[in-house]
């Protein structure tokens, strides 16, 4: 029933590949079927203005899509002066996330900015620049802690993501593109290895949903996050 | 406990002024306690372009926040020379939750766009402007309506939103500032007469949350939903 | 022959309802005819660079007007990404109107921002803000006053101003919209509470005036200036 | 008494030469002392939308400041990304004086923008833009007659502008930017060859003014106005 | 003598991946040792405007750098709101000189943009976006070609470009950055297959060249460029 | 052949007219045919943040253009909001240019800015703005000198520019907008006093060059240069 011939609970195929950039502290490229996000963590020595002085450190996130990451070209941010309002949106959501799997206090006062550029999207982006992200962010506070930077580990457990939607009226796992551009109704949901949620994002364009729908929603996101969680530890 | 000294599943007071700007097609002027939103729904007889020939109309928000309806100033939006990724979120939150109690085909090709500005703030600005937007709607639609310029009415059921989070390690209804500063947990609950689900927001920022705790929320959240559709009833 | 059947020397009803909000030092809601100006007046700490050290103080305004205070939907200035002409002009009339009733030296290093948004427009805004943002102000200082923080009252006087044009070959006081459209002369005339002059823009769209006119139109204004000027002072 | 020692009623030393760029319709570098401002006039076959269809066009003005036309740099506004509010508000005056000396039904659908860039400022350089630009305008109007394009003269009056203000307790015309930069009172006074008036504005930053003073300095401008229209006369 | 152990004269490895992305008409991943450029090219039926009725197409491109493609995160673009010189320096250059191999009239009316994207910097990202672009591009128009939307191969010849400089004392080919960071004088050489030169920009930082300097490295990059045009010969 | 009638090897008549401003530390308007640029020197006691503390100044450059500078009206960058493209790369030229003319640690840590407006363009205004900056930049570097403020001159040589190009087959120096805007190929060069090389920008817009003529337009711009180094000369 589904285009790409998936069971409904079946997640897409999960690849990630660390340490792809020279430069950054950390990284990876996550591909989540056809889409891939290309993931780095970056250490500064420095907080948001907000936190000087308070021994607290921060992770934020940018998140970014190259114009012919998707089917038709979108036009470029930096050219056209502004990200949109869905790119914001996301960046501040993959930003949160990650927050909820880190004491910032261990961290100390400095700054991790985890970028994730989309180099082909294929659905799902925003949750694979999570599963990806955290892998980056885990590899960066290695070095923080191999090098002695930091004493007790900031990271308190694993945060992924993971997409379902309700499609041809039934709950199903992990949206492609072809799945998501017809859903009525889809989510995002994040979790912590313990499997506590972080955040909910449930929406609908054109219809609604009902609680036994969004109860089922969340028993296949719960199993999807901890798939998802075994390849980040496979991968670190 | 509550600061306000409301139990847990109390709203604040509600009240809904309508009628209440001499230019606009529908408004009203929505106070939940101390937040007071001032909604306006202004028809305009074109339609984005995406829609253009295809007999459907579109409903769209915008969200502004007076400097000083906060308790200290914040910068006007206009003069920073770009709206906030926060006051984007919302804006397109307040869209998207209008949007699905209308049957835009009945519409027809016009565009109703509903401005939410907060004259002063104390929590819950965007559940308290998708709620008074829906009135504004309403009002603005009985226009159309009246003057034959449509014939069957396109708002399919009322649409409203509540808050709820987890403050001092309770379930609580309608969180104030007071409460939502300090809550680890939170959410936005948008709901349909029908009490059908149109979008769940929920968001930790330092904290998780357990399944039993998000249906918690949602029990709450359907009594408060209930009690504003109640107030949206009264008032037009 | 005035569209509201006013007399051509003949003020509109003028409201001024002060504490109108909770979070600002200075507060008011000013309704001359149908234009409704929201104006609070935000004490800071801090002055301007450019006055670091000197001993003295500012004041200074910003002005805006929600998309759906005029007849038909104005674009949002936050989202078109920035201010007017128009309301940059405004804006700096206003605060250089205010700073004529300050001692900026008794005021001492701190800055006082007099916010003033039209919640209705009907002609004459710029004049409301003036009026009403001097009542913002006064109530903002009494607060200082009160708390020890300036030891000298800062304001010398009344600050207030009304517009005046020829209408239909006749100068009348205090155009309404209807009035100002067509007007082909108007101005603006602020002043003391002792009748001096603090500013006056006389401007012509398609017409030009003689200094006769301009004589009759400042005599108007005097006296619709000194009845604003009892205005504040019933409200404050 | 005087810093230049020149008479309270003096004008500084004049000189408009025209034709000084090849490429635009009519053009002049306007002196007034060390104040110099080029004017160019384009034509364009094109209005405004709002003017399509209505047989009447359009004199619009655009008012620009060489970074060191200054005693220190200003920062170049193309760098900065926005003109500031004092050029916007400059370039709408220089517009609405103009267009008052137009007959925008003889003109017929076509715009002509009026440049005036300041290569050295010394005090009044709008005036001096008013009154160079309607030189610039002149000639650019005159190649339209030449050419057959008009048929009746669309220019109906000379415009011409002067500064005037209070300098040390006395009505003193023309300030330069020794006297501007201290005199907490001035004005720029617009008019027509028919000595009525197109715009006045008076304004005082930490000053104000009486009527007697604004009548003395309405003498004043009306002599320096006249002065400078025989100028214009002397360079057509 | 060279950091990299390299002789004066080598280029880095090349390798050049096609077909990379499945959205893009053509693209590649080109890799100059540790340079890698992501270069897709976008096919659309319509051209720029002063292109229209002409007959003739048009090829452009935009250039991106990830923000931790450098060994230090630099700031997204897109989040500061506009592209600094250097990127529209370089996107303006890889348009041109793409534009040099192709003839616009068999290409007809249609755009090619042609996005490079770097995903790791290591010296030479302009240089690797031409050459990679070139590829991006031929593959499009071999889709172009086979589905018969043209008739004559719009590509005349190859275009491909390498970087020289003066590396302590030495002329040396393919600059690293740790050689283009201290190299005074460099240059970018952009080259058809006939070796005719499309492009030479030569420039120093504290320091200048003589014309037997400039010859040697034209010798350079004459032989570096041929190496680069097998390498898309055999990718092709 | 040439529009003009001048011989291959001809520059225009140049013209350098010094202290052109009042308030400029340096300024001179440098006239290349109908190419006349204004050009001022600017000395701040500040460098930009990456120099702090090095004992090293800095030159840079702004570039800019009257909207009727050209033959049709150019819309005014600082009302549309940025700089082109155009404008970027043109200042960062200059700048480096004259940077290479300049001791930086005799300078001192204090920052020249360097404006170049053109008033009229005619081809070659880049050229233009290098040769006649240097002179400012000469100028007030001389008052430096004067004043004591520096004891060695960090001005070591003379820097000047040119453009040659590939007009109706031929290579030819200097060339006007008539020439320019058909030239498939041009270059601009920029020299020192020495003859040494400081950048070349060699590009063609639908054509491409061999080296033979690459080497035919550098023996033209060697003596073009030299020429105009004699006119700094004979200006200074």
């Amino acid at each position: 029933m589904r285009p790409s011939g998936r069971n409904l609970s079946d997640l897409r195929t999960v690849s990630i590949e660390t340490n792809v950039t020279k430069h950054a502290e950390g990284s990876c490229l996550i591909k989540i079927g056809d889409t891939q996000v290309l993931c780095t963590a970056s250490i500064e020595d420095r907080t948001p203005p907000f936190l000087r002085n308070t021994g607290l450190g921060w992770v934020t996130a940018e998140y970014g899509m190259l114009p012919r990451a998707t089917n038709t070209r979108n036009r470029r941010e930096a050219a056209s002066g502004k990200q949109t309002g869905r790119t914001v949106e996301i960046q501040r959501l993959i930003g949160r996330s990650l927050r909820a799997g880190i004491d910032r206090s261990a961290l100390g006062e400095r700054q991790i900015t985890v970028d994730c550029d989309v180099l082909q999207a294929d659905g799902g982006t925003r949750c694979a620049a999570i599963t990806g992200g955290w892998v980056a962010l885990r590899l960066a506070v290695n070095k923080l802690l191999k090098a002695g930077d930091v004493v007790s580990d900031p990271i308190v457990d694993h945060v992924a993501a993971v997409s379902c939607g309700i499609y041809a009226g039934q709950p199903v796992l992990d949206l492609d593109y072809a799945e998501d551009s017809v859903a009525g109704v889809d989510g995002n949901f994040i979790m912590l290895g313990t499997a506590r949620l972080v955040e909910v994002q449930m929406s609908a364009e054109g219809a609604t949903f009902s609680r036994d729908e969004m109860s089922s929603l969340l028993d296949l996101a719960q199993a999807g996050v901890a798939s998802l969680i075994d390849a980040q530890k496979a991968a670190i």
